[in-house]
């Protein structure tokens, strides 16, 4: 148990983006949001899983959506905390604390700005360890944990409450009612007990993403290279460094789906990494070389500052390094490659490890 | 209070089709699934509204969407009985009865299969007194009575719950779900009090469409004129008769509008009457002459048999009578014109009632 104060949001949120692999949202709104609803209040607690007792209530809370939308009608604190409230009526149990589905962008700020409202922790833990488009691509999933009784709420008092038999199915209604609601809702979803969360959730995601974010910052005040100090916080591979040459997009059943170029630089010997993304970077390659594919972590820094760029953001020209990142080992599994392993997106390629791609 | 038996359910779904105007969905198939329900077991007991006391509960049910695709999937009663039992357990109230909140097609028989399936009453009303394209057209909404929380159910086990802050919102969301739920799902909705459903509702409505199925059974079996016994049991009148000419359909946002031609007999002329349509039958015109509008009832019934006929059965060459019905008048107040009037639908004519056109 530790205590989450306001000044320690910037790195969390940097370290987000990190996970965020290109995707997950800019989770500097997510900060902003969180910012606001933690101003005037006491710090929030950060629990441990192996705090949490058997038949505790744990509901994560998260962002639906489009979070740009969400920047205009703040704050989503209310609404989030009505989607958290609902469910806990619904349930008929105190809940005991709140955490992220999705570590990885804006998603990894929308429990501070609960837990902040609410009056209750957040777990150190999270349902993705990145950041995937759609919510059936959690680790609960795997554990055969359902995402529903899962709540909505829009920010004019809309909310509505899913039952259903799959977790594709929760995220076939709950997208449609996001577009309905005007792109973005607040989400409460997955009820489990304290002991699901501790077999079905990725331990201790809270602390990873501050500690990335904080060797990033370090590292920059320190004048060192950032992009060595995410590859030794999180085992990753520096894959590749250049310029960004063409990035083509496209919007393919509600992703934004697209290809982006980087042009290796000398080390690189010229050559030309593509990497594929929806919503999040998903495959690296440099011609024939498969250098590392989804649920493993791509991510793109900014060779200079370190600082993590979404797809939205990467333009002709910038200079990027790429970064691989081990996986959590429960995405590893024969279920997890399933549910977000290369062929789930349409490769016809296998998951290899990253590690073994290029020794540790 | 009476008791409705199977053998009369031919007359009330034969009259609901009339009720119908064209859209209203297949009462044929409402047919099909209200006599599985009821088959062994016993009559369906039909309650008139000064028989509920003031703080019973009244839930609604009913079909949205397309009910040719419910076929394919009898029985329903159970997916109905499960969304009312869902919205029981939420208002933690029992449920006294159900309602048709549309009389008009296949909605007028759903609630007879939930009602025998669930084991309790109907009550003899409505919430449009005909049929109309969206969920928020029923004279409850002219009341200010909401109409959720409101519980949806698909063959498949899923179920949503609704919370809104307008009925126009929970048509948006319920629209998508549907689409979502396989283009039908079962629905309770607009739960009300006794009191409210004595107020807000169209008394009698089950009565009504028994009796206009009954005298077109009749004066067929009597070789009399059915048209005739139609307009008499409705206070309707005759506008037109000819033989369908062309039939124009196109589908704009997610409705069947279009527009028929019925080129009129000698007894008219020889003019052409314009039949346009959204779902339901709208505006009838000759020339410049608008001869009827909603929120009055517009019905095209075969020449011959006086059966009802949609617009999706419309085709050149049928031989038929158009008569035109007042409406209810809660939907001739200000309130009803602007919900449910020509303005509405996209017609810059105002609303006359019928018997104003042709005299009573």
């Amino acid at each position: 148990m530790r205590e989450i104060t306001i000044d320690q949001l910037d790195d969390i949120a940097r370290g987000a983006a990190v996970l965020g692999t290109g995707g997950g949202g800019d989770p500097h709104i997510g900060k902003l949001l969180a910012k606001a609803a933690m101003v005037d209040r006491p710090p929030v607690t950060l629990l441990d899983v192996n705090e949490l007792a058997d038949d505790d209530l744990i509901v994560p809370t998260a962002m639906m959506g489009a979070p740009t939308v969400m920047v205009e009608k703040i704050p989503a604190g209310n609404e989030a905390v009505s989607a958290l409230r609902r469910l806990g009526d619904l349930l008929g149990q105190e809940i005991r604390a709140t955490m992220p589905i999705e570590a990885g962008g804006v998603n990894s700020m929308i429990p501070f700005s609960v837990a902040a409202t609410f009056g209750i922790p957040i777990v150190d833990c999270d349902g993705m360890g990145r950041a995937f488009p759609e919510l059936q691509m959690v680790t609960p999933t795997i554990w055969g944990i359902s995402a529903t009784p899962m709540a909505m709420a829009d920010d004019k008092g809309n909310s509505v409450v899913l039952d259903t038999i799959s977790n594709q199915w929760t995220e076939t209604f709950a997208r449609s009612l996001t577009v309905d609601m005007g792109a973005s809702a607040l989400i409460a979803l997955y009820p489990m007990s304290g002991k699901q969360v501790r077999e079905a959730t990725i331990p201790a995601t809270l602390t990873y993403i501050q500690t990335i974010g904080t060797v990033i910052r370090e590292s920059r005040e320190q004048h060192t290279d950032p992009v060595i100090a995410v590859c030794e916080a999180t085992n990753g591979h520096h894959i590749w460094s250049g310029k960004v040459g063409d990035v083509e997009r496209r919007t393919v059943g509600g992703f934004a789906r697209g290809t982006a170029t980087i042009e290796g630089n000398s080390e690189f010997d010229g050559r030309t990494l593509e990497l594929d993304f929806q919503n999040e970077f998903l495959v690296a390659r440099a011609g024939d070389d498969v250098l590392a594919t989804t649920p493993d972590l791509i991510a793109v820094l900014d060779e200079e500052t370190g600082e993590p760029v979404t797809t939205e953001a990467l333009r002709y020209g910038f200079r990027v390094a790429v970064i691989a990142m081990p996986s959590d080992p429960r995405w590893r599994t024969p279920a997890g490659i399933e549910l977000v392993g290369p062929a789930h997106f349409g490769y016809d390629v296998p998951f290899v490890p990253v590690e073994q791609r290029f020794g540790t």
